[in-house]
């Protein structure tokens, strides 16, 4: 065959017993949030590329997927700008919509757009694709899922409190050991501050950020570059050898940064989230982590990251504070915090440590034995009552050879069949068969119900 | 404010009320699908646009959503193409992938790509969205949702059955009173050939296709235009005006296309389905309407169509059977029948019938007034208990007026609100407020259990 289906690369097929798992994990998060008061919205998959660009950073812009227009799309090129054949400057005019490649900025515009019917605080989920023209490798897809939260509309930390305690849960029912990494990007500024670099605090965070990777000396090595201080590079080499507990932290670097007004507001607001935490409890690790940076510019005050406790694999959920995300959309001044759990790593984690129970994939309770004519019959209408009973069963649609049936059920993990054939139908009464041990059972219809529905 | 957000032409953002009866809907057909024994897969949203294009029409082709190469897209578009500024040819050389159309052909790609790992018969259900640059207007989106269940690789009659109860629970369910019509494609090819038009049996099929619009006379005045014998004309008449039940209407249908062995087998099959129905019965009005024609050309054998009795609304759910649908991928021979429902009119029309319930929406049971200070960390508490025994709910995050916070519960309709203050800290107790009767009580933390639990 000449010709061969496949995929674009980067994007998957998702088979009953994958997608099963994968259900497991969505429905998990999505139970979770809504046992915290918080409620779904759906966003188009397609937005207006003037709502996407620039909100990425040049890296990002180039990873969006553009949709072209639709009919003589050329039509409206003008002649010079088309001779130039330069596809950046045509792209804007021949694609006007974008394939989502987050969450939240779609969030931010949803806000803006819908301001006037919102309440405020306003907590919603949201759990969707997004695209990205990324690189495919092992891990990463160009089709994958996010499954976010949001409080919009509150600077209250007991909002950062309960993603700690949804991301606790979540967790502990996936059955992933995790730890819970919190900071502050406030006293990451008061650290810039007192290090000499205030004004370089982006490139501050972009060296914290490698510090898992590369390690401290490395880390300290590029801060020294980029102009830290001398008694400064002392005094982050001892904050990055820390192992103390989470109040000691706090105490250590509160003297270090006890000049910025932000830093130490910073420290007070981590030490609120750790009162909080006294009271609640969780069941991961919660680590206050004056180390943890992330990437993202947009956040201002608390950040998340959540790393697997049993296995090298990287953030497996991350979130925090922004204080104007909507203000690019024209609504300055609300603040918001959320997280964003990685479905597709998860998904990647749980296969690896075997979390995944025989019971998370799809498959009827039984199945009826097609013997064809009157007994065919006889099964349908057993069959139809059993479904009215909610039961899941269905009948092999063709009489072929028992054997053959036998077989599917036993592939398809089917854990009963029903035998009923002349005999059984002459004497009203049905052949129950337990595919795991083999037992036969003779049974009244009243009786096969009794059975299945005791399971 | 000059940037007014807003999302592309056709398309829709899902808000919390909205999202929860979508949700009601694709939950009501998802847990009946799986009672049914199918089972769920999904599909990338891009498909490469070789599997896609050819596969609807030359119409369906120019409505396909095409998604632009990454990178310096027209590098390699030869010069001679690139300056006949011919959007149409240079089409395919900058776009390599489209958004799914439907959910049929992939599924028919999905299962010559896997066709290895699956076993046969393959009952699959899909609930995912699709995409078709259609000129938007009332009830027609872009971006819209299917939910598909087909059975693959089986050519027994009891699966049109499995699917015609599938549509009599789904309906019964939502409560949507509709008429069932089933049909046959041989019959119609019956009727073409008994009228002398067998070599136009498209031409024919989309002339019956307008019966409901247009009324008979103008039908038959198009049959008679494109060559359909005199004879036949007075038949069809009779057949067209016919109101008898099922088998009457098939009796009478049989002497017509008597002549034709094609005609034969599909009153055959018919009759057949009619036998299974005898047995399983249906709560909806199962009709054999040998009128019905739809537009689809690859149906081959029995043809679906739902139409609401209480509305005249279009089809909310349609499909058929079709002998060859895989041959298009390489694997020919491979018969199947399938449904597809039709979410978003089906929404629609139960927003008007008014058949959604005021449960059919999200939010949480509790909300927990915040106080501050000593206050706040008793509610947080007590909170945190309540979730762990999966009750649903919150507390405000900001200890601003009692009237605010009341406001918020009342128009996120949370039925119960808790007041702790100092008092009730105090006594170790709470003040639970039920919000339709606007009765307080002073209870026990186990009591607060006990009365949401039993609620």
């Amino acid at each position: 065959m000449a010709y061969k289906p496949s995929v674009p690369k980067g994007t998957r097929d998702f088979s009953p017993d994958v997608l099963a798992k994968r259900n497991h994990i969505f429905n998990t998060i999505r139970e979770i949030y809504e046992r915290y008061g918080f409620m779904p919205i759906e966003t188009p998959s397609m937005e207006n590329l003037d709502t996407l660009t620039g909100k990425y950073g040049n890296e990002g812009d180039k990873l969006l997927f553009k949709v072209l227009n639709s009919g003589d799309y050329l039509k409206d090129v003008p002649e010079e700008t088309f001779l130039s054949r330069d596809s950046q400057k045509i792209s804007p005019m021949i694609a006007e919509k974008g394939l989502r490649y987050d969450l939240t900025v779609p969030f931010a515009r949803y806000v803006v757009q819908h301001r006037n019917d919102i309440i405020m605080p306003f907590k919603r989920y949201q759990i969707q694709p997004v695209w990205r023209a990324d690189r495919p490798q092992k891990g990463r897809y160009r089709e994958f899922f996010q499954c976010d939260a949001d409080i919009i509309g509150s600077e209250s930390l007991i909002n950062e409190t309960e993603l700690i305690l949804i991301i606790d849960d979540v967790f502990s029912k996936l059955g992933i050991n995790v730890k819970i990494r919190v900071n502050n990007r406030k006293i990451l500024m008061g650290m810039a501050e007192a290090s000499g670099l205030a004004s370089k605090f982006y490139d501050f965070t972009i060296a914290l950020d490698k510090l898992d990777k590369t390690g401290p000396e490395r880390v300290l090595e590029e801060l020294e570059s980029i102009g830290a201080s001398e008694s400064s590079i002392k005094k982050l080499e001892s904050i990055f050898g820390a192992k103390a507990g989470n109040e000691a932290n706090l105490d250590s670097i509160s003297e270090f940064i006890a000049d910025s007004e932000t830093g130490i507001q910073g420290i007070a607001e981590m030490r609120q989230i750790l009162r909080y935490h006294k009271e609640t409890g969780t069941s991961n690790m919660l680590i206050a982590d004056t180390t943890l940076a992330r990437g993202l510019n947009y956040y201002t005050g608390t950040i998340f990251e959540v790393i697997a406790s049993d296995l090298a694999f990287g953030s497996l959920c991350g979130g925090g504070r922004y204080d104007d995300l909507t203000g690019i959309f024209g609504l300055p001044g609300l603040s918001g915090v959320g997280i964003s759990f990685g479905a597709d790593r998860i998904y990647d984690v749980m296969n690896e440590l075997k979390l995944f129970a025989d019971t998370d994939s799809v498959h009827p309770n039984l199945l009826f034995v097609n013997f064809g004519g009157d007994e065919e019959l006889y099964s349908l209408k057993a069959l139809t009552k059993l479904r009215s009973e909610k039961i899941s069963a269905e009948i092999y649609p063709d009489p072929v050879k028992i054997k053959k049936q036998m077989s599917y059920a036993s592939s398809r993990n089917i854990p009963y069949v029903v035998i009923a054939g002349e005999e059984e139908r002459n004497s009203n009464n049905f052949n129950l068969k337990v595919m795991e041990t083999g037992v036969q059972l003779k049974v009244t219809f009243s009786e096969l119900i009794d059975f299945i529905t005791k399971q």
